[in-house]
């Protein structure tokens, strides 16, 4: 029972601010995040790590010297929003590039591949290492559709170690994929976890039951068991960890064992004895283990085994110090506090000149995103029924929440370019709306506002690159194929169309009325799709007959806008339909 | 729930192996705990801590450089026995005398303080600070008598420090003395813990309720609250702390904020923050704070507050690095590991030498303890209903395990001294029996056989010496006075009338009679006391009418002794009935 807070909706950043202070000489606070509070040498590699609130100390009980640079801390169980995840790394970055590492979860995913996207744009280079360890998840042959549990400290520990000890970001990158790889985990349950003001658990584990492999939000596990001895469990997780090792793996390995939250210390080393034995049994090395609360989920009742199978160049990573407010190894000379200043806020460093011309361009985006906005209110509760067949139902208050943040961030940027101003709105909507599409629409967004740029006027080809950024943003990052039925299936019909309509000679406003006429008719055409990917994928059948939410919103969207420029141009009748500037 | 074990039985020992090995550069097992496995400054004190195991990192967990020299580790929530406590100690011991120190609560009371006669009266100098800290417990007026919880942690490791920086004992007893003194918690419980084994929790408090101040065994508190908010409990904790702070507090304080094991590090952070605000609020300066889970209880769900009011000294030592398995703080320099044998047994290190007359005096004390044993054996069921009547029924079954173990471990010291056997007789039934009888019993074999030492004949001299060093050691750790209805209402008169009887020129095995003989008259007549003190106090009406068990018992074990030892002299009729040396 999670039951320390004023506000159950302020619990992860209230938690955030007392870790900070209760850590004023490893930690920081920026916006989204913490960075060390100690000087980083300069070149070196900046570890960025993250995740949902409510695993600590996993993630921001991590950063110090010879561990992580910096963490991007989400609400609770909810992934950073890229814009977090990107000023945490801009704070974090010493010179020597950036390298991401996070649990492999979709939203993670999602929100930190944006902003690896926009640090590589401002010639930060930025890398991704996911941890995928969790045996229970995905069989061995996908690897990298596994989650990441425990094995996310190795991973960590050994690219922190690698960054402190001055390697480049080829050499972090490569250390940290070869540990990922060479680490394995399996977990069990024995009950959920509460959120702050749940008065339930998030899941339930029958009493006197153990869930094997279940994940720590209460993802499905492989098998039910009765309550084991501590013996059998040893057993249990010894053999099918041992199954699954790495081809060349050797005889030295790393064993954690990992309390999810309220499986205590005693219990935790008694069963880290009964391992102990079997591994030695088997002729293996334990070297330097460890066995505590190092990856929790809030009061969750569980625990995990992980081994790492060490080479001599990853044993020499994992036995380097580190000091950080939750992992503390070997002696590491005391750091100097940061001299440097960490901006509030990374972004407002820097600041931008945009011409009266430019500023009347941005105000036109400005419009354009009130009209978005209203578009979406006026068909929230429509969307919100078509998701509620063969989703969850969400998808109406979503975007709403999306567009409504949207709409006034771009409008508290008025004086800018289209740049900054989608930029703000793209960050605001990723951040509100939470969840995927959220995610996509404000990857999007910032994208098409990157691709304008802040500039006195536009081409068509500054509208061809703009139409092309946005909808490679959503392809990239969402990786949804043609037919799969999401919003993809309405997004390159439109972009499609757009282009072709282009290049035969139509402006661009008439590009774009028939692009989103074509991405209605392809939205309605989804009706006839079973999903394959994207939210209605469980309830695929249910969903036949009925498009995809997510697509629909998008058709909508993108006729009111057509309709909007259309009128706007009708007003301003001295103004030429367009530019007419063809390839 | 504790859930993970083979046997509850051997919960605590298979935790402990386990511990061991997960931490096998910091620590290594000795019978009866824990010692450090590197190398301890030859000369330094050793500051030896302990109690109940279930508190991890309390109290194993703070074994390592800068901080504890060994840990004595008893049973789930309940003390180490003497024997456990002196091996550790002994073993701990680097020639720079030994500082015992643990929270105040009566079994470890006892049992350190008899571990502490022993080493002192083989001359390794050993002093105690027990640690009084939690300000629920006892007013203000009697810091003496409040228990000890989270404040462990600032007596331990100021006390640690001091021995690290090289300071006598003196010196290390004094700041362990001050730091407690300036040490206060409070705590808060939510729900409680469940023993290894067990179905349904130690206690309750009731749901939505908050039980201020109640004990991390269940002892009770204070008052009962609805549940507050995190702003309003950080409020209470520290408006009720400040009004207790001690005279000559200062401006600067550590503060720390502890999770008794199901009340996780995103909600003691929270709370943190808020605590934070208010002693700066109230001109404050927080200095080097902890939060996390540094002394818990199992599962319990609760935590603590605790502030250290610090001076210059303290802040120094406070501040010192330390390196253990739970605990790390600063940087400190790697030790070597231990090179001197650590001996799995204190005592098999020491060989005696015993004459066939001392060995044949040493059966004689075998045959005695076989007697003793007999005669609890017979009366098992009867002390056990007496018991009952105001108490919880045990002391038939405490003092069956007491004597069967005593008996066990004389016999197989056969071939020994009457000291040897007795000591062994003691160790055994103080660390079988359990509970407080247990302890005194066994306290006082072990003083009585230390009085009868390694000869090879005895004067009444020496029975004099045994009889008085046996009530001594009875008196000085059970600290009951005559009247308050406990075992000392017999056993003065056993002691005042043998002396006596000596005095007035009768024979050891007369004035034994005699003296048995007013014992059982005196415990009879603890019919008509009412319990000030022991078991029977909370029922003291229901006791009216009824002798005290522990008086009655040792009515009984006196009697037979005297009874055993008159028809031995009578089969023996060629020895004289006494030695008859009077002063």
């Amino acid at each position: 029972m999670t039951q320390i807070f004023d506000n159950p909706a302020e619990f992860a950043d209230d938690a955030l601010d007392g870790f900070v202070a209760a850590n004023r000489n490893y930690v920081a606070r920026v916006d989204g995040g913490v960075v060390r509070s100690t000087e980083v040498p300069a070149g070196q590699v900046a570890l960025v790590v993250g995740g949902g609130s409510g695993h600590y100390p996993a993630f921001a009980g991590l950063v110090g010297p010879g561990l992580a640079a910096g963490s991007a801390c989400g609400n609770m169980f909810a992934s950073p929003a890229a814009g977090q995840v990107y000023r945490v790394a801009k704070a974090a970055n010493a010179g020597g590039g950036v390298l991401l590492s996070y649990g492999n979860y979709a939203g993670d995913v999602l929100h930190f591949g944006q902003a690896q996207l926009r640090l590589n744009a401002e010639g930060i280079e930025t890398r991704t290492v996911t941890v995928t360890d969790d045996i229970a998840s995905a069989p061995i042959d996908q690897l990298e559709k596994r989650r990441g549990i425990a094995g996310d400290l190795t991973v960590f520990k050994i690219a922190g170690a690698a960054a402190e000890a001055g390697l480049n970001l080829d050499e972090v990158e490569r250390l940290a994929i070869k540990t990922n790889y060479r680490t394995r985990s399996l977990g069990v349950a024995f009950d959920g976890c509460t959120l702050p003001g749940a008065k339930e658990p998030l899941f339930h584990v029958p009493a006197g039951q153990m869930s094997l492999g279940l994940g720590i939000h209460g993802e499905p596990g492989i098998s039910e068991h009765p309550m084991p001895t501590a013996s059998e469990l040893a057993e249990l997780l010894v053999s099918k960890l041992l199954a699954d090792k790495p081809d060349d793996a050797g005889d030295r390995v790393v064993a954690i064992v990992n309390g999810l939250g309220t499986v205590k210390y005693d219990e935790l080393f008694l069963l880290f004895g009964k391992i102990e034995k079997l591994l030695s049994a088997e002729g293996l090395t334990i070297v330097e283990p460890e066995c505590g609360e190092l990856v929790t989920s809030l009061d969750m009742s569980g625990l995990s085994l992980t081994l790492l199978w060490l080479d001599e160049e990853l044993e020499q990573y994992w036995s380097a110090p580190a000091d950080t407010p939750a992992f503390r190894k070997g002696s590491m000379a005391p750091r100097a506090a940061r001299t440097q200043a960490i901006a509030d806020d990374a972004e407002a460093t820097e600041t931008e000149q945009a011409t009266p011309a430019a500023a009347e361009l941005g105000q036109q985006a400005v419009a354009l995103l009130a009209q978005v906005r209203d578009v979406v209110v006026e068909h929230e509760e429509e969307l919100g029924k078509l998701d509620a067949i063969a989703g969850d139902g969400d998808h109406g208050i979503g975007m709403r929440r999306g567009v409504d943040a949207a709409a006034a961030a771009g409008e508290a940027a008025s004086g800018s370019s289209v740049a900054r101003i989608l930029l703000a709105a793209g960050e605001a909507w990723s951040e509100k709306a939470g969840g995927t599409s959220g995610a996509l629409w404000g990857s999007a967004v910032i994208a098409a506002g990157q691709a304008l740029g802040n500039r006195d006027s536009y081409t068509d080809a500054d509208a061809r690159a703009a139409v092309t950024a946005f909808a490679n943003a959503i392809t990239e990052l969402g990786k949804a194929e043609p037919g799969d039925k999401t919003m993809v299936d309405a997004l390159l019909p439109f972009r499609d169309t757009f282009l072709a309509e282009l290049d035969g000679g139509a402006s661009a406003n008439q590009a774009l009325s028939a692009a989103a006429a074509a991405a209605e008719s392809a939205a309605a055409a989804t009706a006839d799709l079973r999903p394959l990917k994207g939210r209605a994928r469980p309830l695929a059948e249910k969903s036949l007959g009925h498009p995809d939410p997510g697509a629909v919103s998008f058709g909508l969207i993108v006729n009111r806008i057509s309709q909007f420029i259309d009128s706007q141009l009708a007003t301003a009748a001295s103004a030429p339909a367009g530019n007419g500037a063809t390839e």
